[in-house]
């Protein structure tokens, strides 16, 4: 697979990342998952805007505009010869010195690779609540794709462990937040319901699509609310999926 | 400067992280930042032993013994013909695909970098206590020296827009965990307490080592604590720097 770094298209083997990066050093960056079906990006503008406010949370300039950026995702396609794919773009604030103060005349890493599109599994999903770690609402990263990602890999593999699929993340309360890798959704008495973003939920693209689309409402949800759920599934940029089964009881849809 | 990066040392320019690399693409690694005297490594143990730790919790083996590890850190030291110096030891779980699924065979990546012993400054702090952010005590990131380092910077960030030197992280229940980059000490009526590692506060090498020097305590702490305190310092690997100010109050022991 071919690579895009800081405007110029290259073999894995040769794509370097400086070891004085922060977006390794420090996991100082943002990222976006982006699909492209029949050559297309899809759901472009939201992407960005994500991005852009990540940007701003964290004060890391978005070195290129948005229809640059959108040249940059489909050169990488390109070069791939690929047209239906899973698009990653990497935003970090470049390059160091030791320590956490920034940079004073950053230069922002940016970092697009491609995978081919996932076989898509239509095979209903295993949850667990995870015990092993909680999401901070209290933090800004709640509400940015950042690549701090350790306490969604942390409870991925307590699913793992555990032998299910993936893992429901609880906030600071107790209540719902969102899978490792998606956004939940819970239908009840025939509605469907989200946790709100102030809960710990990544304001996910394929989440703010079915709120409108469903009139789903935002509203916090505690773990018994799983439990009068008749249908609870996923979402993110790559689909949907229903959930069967959370901690071993079976949702009453997959019954 | 020359970098050790998985058995080889290299100019910076020759040293080359792979854009898959997960501690990239996730933040998913580990890091210690040691401090050499004289061509000594201080407090060697404490390190690898928090380097350990935190490697049982990322289920990310360390690829070498505490031994080779020592003679890692001592060969960039001698590459650079450095005698007092911070050394930055980063791990990472090496190569991944797409996704947050582990690597069935991970081959961690370890990094070793130098740096000059930075001025020890005598000036006393100024702090804010940070609005921006909080430090998740529920996750067990709070008890590792991740690579997910962007709270901090966060909460840095503010404290350099407010004109200070450093933010004090509150935990979640709004109790006192640490600074951006160390550990937080308070005297009260004669006696030094500090945050437990419960509630967030990272098990600094330093901070273990005045524990148990002066006898401190470990216990919840308050933000009324910070005013009733005579005397307010912090400690890091570095070292240990007074405090004379927090949120605009002067700290008594600064009047």
């Amino acid at each position: 697979m071919k690579f895009y770094l800081n405007g110029k298209i290259a073999e894995e083997e040769n794509t370097f990342i400086k070891p004085t990066d922060r977006g390794l050093t420090l996991g100082d960056g943002l990222f976006e998952t982006i699909v492209a079906k029949n050559g297309e990006l899809l759901k472009l503008e939201a992407h960005f805007a994500r991005l852009r406010s990540g940007s701003k949370i964290l004060q890391l300039p978005v070195p290129l505009t948005d229809e640059q950026l959108a040249e940059a995702l489909l050169s990488v396609l390109k070069a791939n010869n690929l047209t239906n794919a899973v698009l990653r773009l990497t935003l970090t604030r470049g390059l160091g010195e030791r320590g956490i103060a920034l940079p004073k005349n950053p230069v922002p890493t940016l970092l697009i690779s491609a995978s081919e599109m996932p076989l898509s599994s239509t095979e209903p999903l295993r949850l667990i609540i995870a015990k092993s770690t909680r999401r901070n609402q209290f933090s800004p990263l709640s509400r940015c794709k950042s690549l701090n990602f350790l306490d969604n890999i942390i409870a991925r593999q307590e699913a793992v462990q555990k032998n299910a699929n993936d893992a429901i993340l609880l906030n600071t309360y107790g209540r719902i937040a969102e899978t490792t890798i998606a956004n939940l959704f819970v239908k009840i008495d025939g509605k469907l319901f989200t946790p709100p973003v102030a809960e710990g939920a990544l304001a996910g693209v394929m989440r703010a699509d079915i709120i409108k689309d469903f009139s789903a409402e935002e509203k916090p949800l505690d773990i018994e609310d799983l439990w009068k759920a008749s249908e609870v599934f996923t979402t993110n940029a790559i689909g949907i999926r229903h959930v069967s089964e959370i901690d071993g009881k079976v949702i009453s849809s997959c019954k």
